[in-house]
């Protein structure tokens, strides 16, 4: 496995820019819903929104997911999802934004090309995040942080 | 409503440092589990670990979310939920990573002090997001993302 998988786990299989669907909507090859583009990053509507004005950013240039994004990249994604959010906010009158990266299958990545949902919150929708692990204690807190630090 | 809180649409109240829990931590009032820290940011476990591994990143100034922090310290706290995000791979076993952050009660915030939450998953783990709204079709989308441009 060389570096990359390792570091990803494996997670993201290795795609050719040409059956990565999302590198087919920055050529145009694709129809999407284009919302902004800069140089580095385009975003366009989900195509299976979670709510109204569900959004994703993506860099231009192929990147599997965070893991093996570059940051320049990176950065241009965060801050094209900061201007997203602000304007759902400002035109779709949302009550909050949650900004969310699946990094791997196992974390909801369905397309393994690196994307930002921004994902307009409205009070009383029905997106429903169940959050809390039953098993977790202080001890076993600790101990998990003691690994990661 | 000033500018803040207009963009805001009115969803972090106003609270002082002292009353800030995330505050506290930095400043060493309250306990936590320290990950991680740099000029910018520190990185402790949460409280309620939605996964073995559930860690923040926040921005040492108060900020109370994404429409109201600076672009350097964003940019910091990405870096920073990067750099968990590839330690939870390495010395975890995740098989992927979220990173969420919620702007606004509605979005699951609920200390209002800008956070990015890195959340270790794994395959078979009891994470749960209800992702898709049942109501939107093509036309929907194309209507938001006239809105949105």
């Amino acid at each position: 496995m060389d570096e990359h998988a390792r570091r990803s786990g494996g997670r993201a299989p290795g795609m050719s820019t040409r059956d990565c669907p999302f590198c087919r909507v920055i050529a145009g090859e694709l129809a999407g819903e284009i919302l902004d583009e800069d140089e580095r990053t385009i975003a366009f509507m989900a195509s299976e929104p979670a709510t109204r004005g569900h959004a994703l950013v993506v860099p231009r240039c192929h990147a599997p997911d965070l893991l093996g994004i570059a940051d320049d990249d990176l950065a241009a994604a965060v801050a094209g999802a900061m201007r997203l959010a602000a304007r759902a906010v400002d035109r779709l009158g949302a009550d909050g934004v949650n900004v969310i990266n699946g990094c791997g299958r196992a974390a909801w990545q369905t397309v393994p090309h690196f994307h930002i949902h921004v994902i307009p919150r409205y009070a009383g929708d029905q997106l429903r995040l169940a959050l809390r692990s039953p098993s977790a204690g202080p001890e076993d807190i600790a101990a998990v942080a003691a690994v990661l630090r």
